[in-house]
């Protein structure tokens, strides 16, 4: 019974499916008709004209956003425990060709607009200094806090001020919406979000992400930088089902629901020992190596996180017996 | 009836089945168990131990084979019609932090010892010009010729004599070899390949290609490279599961020779029309504007490859009727 | 006696007295008083509003425009001999982040309408190919030819009308002027050049270039980009001054008649050996390795251009007496 | 009388008397006699065998060093203060290809062992996070203070026991060893460090620093770099004459004797207001905005450095009456 990683969890039975429906000859790369539905499926979902493209990976999706939106000689506010800091073995400074992440503190790996702007103020107008391009925040966050879309709002009320862009790392941020309850658009367009990195694998998918511009101008630099960086795939069509069928009847948010809802039934065995709120699908718990231990020895697996600490991550299909009898678990540590 | 690209048939139903079959939790990454079957699988293969690193894309394998066997400021030697030079939007530049491609002449996409030789000569040994570090060939190449093992050999001497790696863009290295009749081992590490883009996706993968290391020590440098390239999915054991079926009973080998053998069914009915002899699974036909829309508006679609040119490739599962009826509306022209 | 390069001639002595005049304390970096005077003096040179930039080198100057030319995901035409292409180590492909150079041909270094427009053309329109961002031409040329201004002018109105950016290296601009008798402003920005690489060192200068924006909107990039390319000296008076010393009293003109006029000589004592009209201050002549020996056990040095030719460069400083021996020893082969 | 910089001081006679001496044709780039000399001057200098090249910034040596002991895919520890982190415009993430900067604390912009042991137990050791390649340390640091021989090779040490290299940002390196009264070779190899930046613009020079390399094998790929990086410029007599013109007669260390001894002249005039310890050529001191008006209306100029702070830098030349006077006006402030 294994709870590190939704990212490890199998795929929806209906992604499968989807991939064998989509397993006929059709035109290569992503001129194919899954491709060519995806700009207007996700243009629907989010209300507002944006394009679409798949990638096959979370980092994928980050770093060319990021060299789409910031130069090689700028940089990108990000918190310091951000996956694209932490997490991606550099990949925004090979993508944008040497940017700087300008790292932020903040609880539970949350950004807040002080911060920005603190980091914002102390930075001299020069040629010496690296000056910032863009903002990105990760909703839900790497701790799975969420950023309501109000908090994002204000972040990208101060980017636009200052000539930034705004990116969202949504590698969970199904999690964070069925979380505060805000819709799709206010939480990232009408927020000011310029790119989204929209997670599907951790949440259901197999191996098919989404990147969401909302400054569809950028779809050009975007789709050549897609090709460059190798992620052009030759059979896209597979890719694209996916995402259509996670689309499919809300699937992605049936599966967010679950996932977070599993996360609730462990928060609540043990309210004492969270770290940080569980809003999302993430669990960091203030357990003893003594007590880990306990558990492990009871068939759970799951991350040290620090000393004394423990990391769960609940999947879209971790409900039932196992998941009661970690709760039962950890509530009798 | 479409014979643009081998790049656009379905994945084979044993592929389909061996996704499916992966479709369990597993360890993120590569931890899981296919991906860590690779390297023994590959090593059996190949009769000599290699690392194999599963990746989306030949672009991606190509060019993080690249990136690892020539530094920034050297130059890969490579026929001026190689995709790496032509098809691949830069990836090599990209990845190799601007590396330059050194381009020579030769027919169908063959380059010779000559020509390598030759350029080799024609650049000073000063710091003012680009001094190549590798030369990359693609077997079979762009236009369908083969590379037998003895011509590899004979530029891997080459490159070793002088300092240079030896790269080989192996998309369609099953159709070279079913076609050769040569060994995988002397066709590659034996002739002195260091690094191999082995391809599957269009051999009747889905979306898994190979990247061999003969040279194993470049391993850990290709595993960070990968990761920072985004190419590091999370749910590596839906590629790991793709390579193990394609090698399961030799499924590669027989797609090879069933796309082949179509090539040859459409070559033997236009004999006078082959731009270039046909040695594995791509035809160069002199066919007028006139004729390829005949053909057209008999249900077949292909590329025009400049005037009075077009290009037909075979796949692995193109028997049966309609491949006869395009022979015999080659035939008929 | 050495007819080597005009890269290795000595500096004016105006351009030294400059540099001892400008030996007091002032504002570090682009902040002191003769750099301060760039913009207005070459402003008023070229008759409308630049941004001028002292850099150290030529490819320096080269590779900084191009960046801002360029993005790393596009391309840049130029001659297959280009200065940017064979003697630069690259630094095209460093700069711009891996952006490629699409080679064409031309006597003589020089490219034609034709010969962009046929490189065009063949470049698919998609993301698979790099699609070029600029043109680049060297005037003078690395074979010592000129474009007229009418010649620069075409080029210039198909780049505008194809969305490139047109740059020139003008190591030789000096040359190239005083050669056709066109006007500064005719032979770059209204015959549509972006940026100019505008050469002082080969030309009497010490170790001053300067970057010549016409199109001034880039150059907050080209500040940043110099200063994070490591070329933002800190002492930057010495270089501002070099060249308000060259362009004081037109030095620099006075210098580039005198380079070429040198040349004349030359080229009058040898008319049947000249590989290329002589247009600016360089000779190719075809001089077989005997009587190359014989010039040089006569005391000149020069460069072997391939078998059978010879090149030599006149700099500002080669007037007088060994520029007759030479001449004469040369009508005597 | 202005205390901004040494960046901004002018340059010493002796060197303006050496490039006016080098001002004779000479074989171009680093083929000239001064160039030639640097190797065995730089060697005898440092009592070991070394590879000595000049460039003309600081930022231009700290990044080439940094690109030839980090490959793109990993990182260097640093302090967050570097000048290399703060006031290089991101260069060394240029030059690298985007390898990554890892910052620690510690007082006065030095860093310690500690530190950097634990930076180092940070990082987990899969390809997910950057892993360092080198150490970078400014010796004397961004605050004036310095490190003693016996600090670096501390540091050195643990460099050698975990595959790391060390480079050290000696722009200030003379300044930093007449303090310490280490030796040249105590401070550097002997520590452990393998590659310096060797500064001499901000110690009287005009334009040229030298990048020394102990590891002297790099120097192929130094040489390659610096050409691709535009930096090899084309009369680098006068560069090299500048180097030698500071090391005859140890004219480097007695200007570094005269800025650190006018340093101690301020430093005693306010002995409360430091907030570091003076150990080199720059004092920051607690002077109110009020305070700090008083000192600019009796004509003394310097930067802000924070609220209620201020930065004062002393150069060569800065000995006499002017000097007096400021120490005067501090100690009546």
């Amino acid at each position: 019974m294994r709870f590190f990683s939704d990212n490890a969890a199998p795929a929806h039975p209906k992604v499968l499916e989807a991939i064998a429906g989509a397993n006929r000859l059709d035109t290569a790369y992503d001129g194919d008709e899954w491709s060519r539905r995806l700009d207007g499926a996700f243009s629907e979902l989010f209300g507002t004209e944006v394009r679409a493209f798949w990638v096959t990976t979370g980092t994928a999706a980050n770093s060319l956003a990021l060299a789409a939106l910031c130069p090689p000689y700028r940089g990108i506010l990000c918190h310091k425990d951000a996956h694209i800091e932490v997490d991606e073995a550099g990949a925004p400074g090979f993508f944008t060709g040497g940017a700087k992440l300008i790292l932020l503190d903040g609880d539970g790996a949350k950004i807040t607009l002080n911060a920005v702007a603190a980091a914002w103020e102390g930075i001299r107008k020069d040629v010496h200094q690296v000056q910032p391009a863009a903002i990105s925040i990760t909703n839900a966050t790497e701790y799975g806090l969420v950023y309501r879309a109000a908090e994002v709002a204000r972040l990208g009320e101060f980017a636009k001020e200052h000539g930034l862009a705004l990116h969202m790392d949504g590698a969970r941020l199904a999690n964070a919406l069925v979380s505060t309850g805000d819709s799709l658009a206010d939480m990232t367009w009408r927020a000011g979000v310029d790119a989204l990195s929209f997670g599907f694998v951790k949440n259901g998918g197999l191996n098919a992400e989404a990147l969401i511009l909302f400054r569809t101008g950028l779809a050009d630099e975007i789709a050549v930088r897609r090709k460059r960086a190798g992620h052009l795939l030759s059979k896209g069509r597979y890719l694209a089902a996916q995402l259509l069928a996670m689309l499919d009847k809300d699937l992605w948010l049936d599966n967010a629901n679950a996932a977070n809802a599993a996360a609730q039934v462990l928060a609540k065995a043990a309210p004492d020992r969270l770290v940080y709120p569980v809003e999302a699908n993430e669990l960091f718990l203030k357990v003893s190596a003594e007590e880990a231990a306990r558990l492990r020895a009871a068939g759970f697996d799951f991350y040290d996180w620090g000393p004394g600490e423990i990391r769960l991550v609940t999947s879209w299909d971790q409900q039932g017996e196992a998941l009661d009898r970690l709760a039962s678990a950890i509530a009798a540590l």
